[in-house]
């Protein structure tokens, strides 16, 4: 894509992520947006296909952002409750990301409650996440730093926490410091499933 | 109130649960929710000052049901462990109690993240529960079955994970057996929460 197209592309779903998060996915038009934007219908549809497909870019675009970083700490890590430990610290970075972004996070899941073509992508990436953490928790298991659990229930446990402490830490930011809720979710999870032995903490 | 009263005030209820789960909050208007009821806007008014008041209503209605759920376990458990785990067990009467109502339950959410008179009470339940969950960790601590956790801390973890799970079992009924999901989860936090005792099954 050249330099200037891609600007267009980004300015669109900036001005998308603003208008839906104002008026929701619904209120939000292809006009509204292209107007906000800045840019003609023509442009709008040179780039996308419709509102859905802006819509579902932006949530791409967010998690991809998210998967670099798991990516990065599974690389990089020792075995794998460090490594789970260590992405526990990432909240930080996905509450920045989603910061002040509560509406249209939850749009998401209104839409994708409502239209089968965003549920069924909002699935495929859940079930990802799930998978990603099954095969890191089957690891830890060949590894014998994990007892032998059910990989698959670990790994929907770890993802059904992240969505929880995420959606109550944006709409409650003052009920508690949610980065170390997290963190000491994790430790909690991590000392119900590690294996005992020496020189791990268990606290 | 006379039993005829009740049921007009039950018919605007489930009346504005079904408008609302179909075309949102902000679709959903006062004139939609009395015709579908079958009421007049008069009777209407007289058992509700708003629909926000309406809205509210069908909320803690259904709370106070899980609310009833949870208080009867803990009065007939035994330790706070076992009695934990009794709770994990009631996700199964949750996911029905919210069975198809996915769309509505996000709205609550939604105009929580907009209205903040509505974020003020969904903050105040969430609150509640962290509450209610801090005391008996702490009952925990003090009867010797937990370690000498955080209590607040351990409490929002619980909460957090009743909310993902639900948020992912209501999207993705068939993505996992989420009462499975909810009970195991239970059990490694009570795995890393416990003290170790002999008797108690670390599975």
């Amino acid at each position: 894509m050249q330099p200037r197209s891609e600007e267009t592309r980004d300015r669109i779903l900036q001005a998308a992520e603003r208008m839906i998060g104002q008026q929701g996915y619904e209120g939000a038009g292809v006009a509204e947006i292209c107007a906000a934007a800045g840019v003609s219908k023509g442009a709008f549809y040179h780039h996308f296909d419709s509102k859905q497909v802006v819509f579902q870019t932006l949530l791409m675009e967010w998690l991809h952002t998210l998967d670099r970083g798991l990516v990065a700490v599974r690389q990089n890590a020792g075995d794998v409750p460090e490594t789970l430990i260590r992405m526990s610290g990432m909240m930080r970075q996905v509450f920045q990301l989603f910061e002040g972004r509560l509406p249209i996070f939850l749009e998401f899941w209104t839409q994708a409650s409502r239209d089968p073509e965003i549920r069924k992508t909002t699935i495929a990436h859940t079930r990802g996440y799930e998978a990603f953490f099954t095969a890191m928790i089957q690891d830890g298991i060949a590894e014998g730093s994990l007892r032998p659990v059910d990989a698959s229930i670990a790994a929907r446990v770890i993802v059904s926490l992240a969505i929880g402490v995420l959606l109550q830490g944006l709409l409650d930011p003052q009920g508690a410091d949610w980065e170390q809720v997290t963190q000491q979710a994790m430790q909690f999870l991590i000392n119900g499933l590690a294996q005992p032995r020496a020189g791990r903490d268990i606290e």
